[in-house]
């Protein structure tokens, strides 16, 4: 009989999972189900959508569901939401137009993903207080913000950023609340993030940095005041950004064991704790390639890759394997491109390393091109083995992704200081300086061997 | 006694040896000799500078040779030609403004780089007939350019296709020649020096491909025809890029062992097979990261590595060793940049591989980000192995150094195909698609299993 796979969630590991799982095995019956309109969506366009860099929702998807479908051959369910799961019977029970639909499977994958922290904080249910994650509300949010003159966005993480890059880009003013003494203060160091202060300021957002947020007021139901520890900021809409958790909520009523980050706890396999389900992406732990330690990462190219491994291993057993992650991200705040991998400097000591770093300044071409931009790049190593641990780059090209990604790439294979001075890295006037930066800032940090 | 480290050739790799050893020892004397004005100059700008991308010639430079020996208290003696070498008594003839000096060493580095290749053809001694190395050259050659309309450049390696462009740009009538059926022969596979065709086509560069020059032929001395086995054209100038080779006359002179590739046979440490004598740079031969076989490249960045290892080494002994090369370089031919690294396909074929290649096409952005242009990537894997041996991209934009630096990393460290899919790269709508084309390239190539 034709395998049953059932796959909850149409994200960035669900949809890869389906297809996965359906090329590798033809007979099997595949079926997606989400509870919002698209499928392949990730949170990481709207942005740009909001801003007015891309023109429609829609396009943030990569594939229409029909299309998908008739493609792939996938059963596509759009608009249904998974709530139950009858583990002894292998049904999942999903609400679609008011009705509920029972979907046996052989084998289930949960890819349920994340959904936006709220901040349990008085007045947090007011209205115009606005969080982003699925593409189809995108248009809404872009409705609210239009109307506003003052935004204020609570969070400096990734999409902070990019959310207050969008606000200014449609004339806002933009007050930015982290608690934290610096943006990105999970992935970066405090003295890389101070270059993204001064980019932010110089565009015009209000950086309120160690400033908690204590609470929201408002009038008639809709907020109108940010409370902060040190005072009150009038407000016409609030975005949240403070991060996101694991929407383990369907996960658990399966009984699967949760890791100690909170997130769904699989093994390499992609298996969790219960026979025969699965979960990758967003509502899945992982593991740090660097220390084996178990780690929340809430981004899309690992989500689609733990995707491709739970729907691979779906149809054939234990098929692939997933090695674990490095956090690598970037991201463009104004004119910076700000991008980072593996550990920062306080991660490395906090997880017992001992920790040499060197910051330095380069040029993205040789002195004498024209038109080369100033980057800065931070290396991290462990003093007594040399390993690189992870570096971190914010310059104004966007080449500082491909440095970021020759940096991923080296720390994945463990990699020391001696393996990134001599790594045969590329040349050329209009691309770089003679001595690639990665190969500068291993330089210095070999303090006098290179 | 002080140790006294006598470098000859102030190039990339001879600068970059008496840094080195200046650094690591403070009580050596250290003194780097030149043919010509310049020092740590390198032949990659001169195509920029007769485009007038760059304005001045001492530009090309990084440092003037009175910075360098002030700031490093390094003895650099310019315009100093030396011609021979007393190995017993150690000791280096050196000719100084018509003067003999003698330069007794304790260890010398050779660095004498190498020089443009002449074709043995009849008329090749024309004036008018143009090499690129050295950038006090750059003025003349520049001033010649300027007063011809049609010029032919024989070569379709790196500096043919830089100064095809540059001439255009110039507004110059330009016939490429190159015998073989496409350029850069060496370092590209066919199927993608084709994309490399249609942009020189596109700009006006006439291609004359598979075509061999046999000869020259000029009036009052001058060239002003080139002779090819298929016709013969009207010219007012002809600049030669048929490559390098290793400028050994001096290294010869002390009895040093040349390779199977006709450069200086050194050793990881950059020994030559005289004690005491070290060679680095484009004078010296290296080896493969991959198959461990004796290659020959010119190449700024390893010449630079190279000449580290000679410099340490020259004065600390065996403290640093050169891992080899994977010849990873970049260039840019009008609006494309064109990247490599490790073996092409016929490479791997020749080198008794078994190679499966993937050529696929990819965006530099998400789908729905604007100003995001197609790249092309074509990586090529042992197929028993699955070991990745090498990748070529082209694309209209520079984010393709970035890529082909990340290929290198993973090359060097001996990645396969899986490595290469499960990489932690980087991802945002404005600097990659969600799959980096890289991982779509591996995906390909792992023929369904991803």
């Amino acid at each position: 009989m034709a395998k049953r796979v059932v796959i909850v969630g149409a994200g960035a590991a669900g949809a890869s999972a389906a297809a996965r799982a359906r090329r590798l095995d033809p007979e099997a019956e595949v079926t997606l189900i989400d509870k919002g309109p698209f499928i392949s969506h990730a949170p990481c366009g709207i942005p740009y959508f909001i801003g007015g860099v891309v023109k429609e929702a829609q396009e943030l998807a990569i594939y229409s569901p029909e299309e998908f479908a008739r493609e792939r051959r996938i059963n596509v369910k759009v608009n249904a939401e998974a709530f139950d799961i009858d583990v002894k019977n292998q049904v999942l029970l999903v609400r679609e137009g008011g009705v509920v639909v029972k979907y046996p499977w052989d084998v289930l994958v949960i890819a349920t993903g994340a959904k936006p922290i709220t901040l349990p904080v008085e007045g947090s249910e007011l209205g115009g207080i606005l969080t982003l994650r699925l593409p189809h509300e995108a248009p809404r949010l872009r409705e609210e913000v239009e109307r506003a003159s003052t935004v204020a966005v609570v969070g400096g993480g990734y999409i902070g950023l990019e959310v207050a890059e969008a606000l200014r880009s449609l004339g806002k003013r933009v007050l930015l609340f982290e608690m934290m003494p610096h943006v990105l203060p999970t992935t970066f160091d405090e003295d890389m993030a101070k270059l993204i202060h001064d980019e932010l300021t110089r565009n015009g957002v209000e950086l309120h940095l160690g400033e908690k947020v204590i609470g929201f007021r408002g009038v008639n139901g809709h907020v109108n005041k940010v409370i902060t520890e040190r005072g009150e900021y009038i407000v016409d809409k609030v975005i949240m950004g403070v991060g996101v958790r694991p929407d383990t909520e369907l996960a658990e009523r399966a009984g699967v064991k949760l890791g100690e980050t909170r997130a769904v706890w699989v093994n390499e396999y992609m298996e969790t704790s219960v026979p025969n389900i699965y979960a990758a992406g967003d509502v899945a732990e992982t593991w740090s390639l660097i220390t084996g330690r178990r780690i929340y990462v809430a981004l899309a190219p690992p989500a689609n890759k733990m995707g491709q491994v739970a729907g691979a291993n779906a149809v054939k057993g234990r098929f692939l394997k997933f090695p674990g992650v490095l956090g690598t991200a970037v991201t463009k705040v104004f004119n910076l491109y700000v991008a980072r991998t593996g550990l920062t400097e306080r991660q490395a000591r906090d997880w017992g390393f001992k920790p040499v770093s060197a910051t330095i300044k380069a040029r993205t071409t040789a002195h004498y091109y024209p038109g080369g931009v100033q980057v800065n790049v931070k290396m991290i190593a462990d003093e007594p083995s040399g390993r690189v641990l992870g570096v971190q780059v914010v310059g104004a090209d966007k080449i500082t992704a491909g440095y970021i990604d020759t940096a991923a790439a080296l720390i994945g294979k463990g990699a020391t200081i001696d393996d990134f001075f001599f790594s045969d890295l590329s040349y050329a006037p209009p691309t770089a300086p003679v001595w690639h930066p990665l190969i500068t800032a291993a330089r210095v940090l070999s303090k006098g061997r290179y």
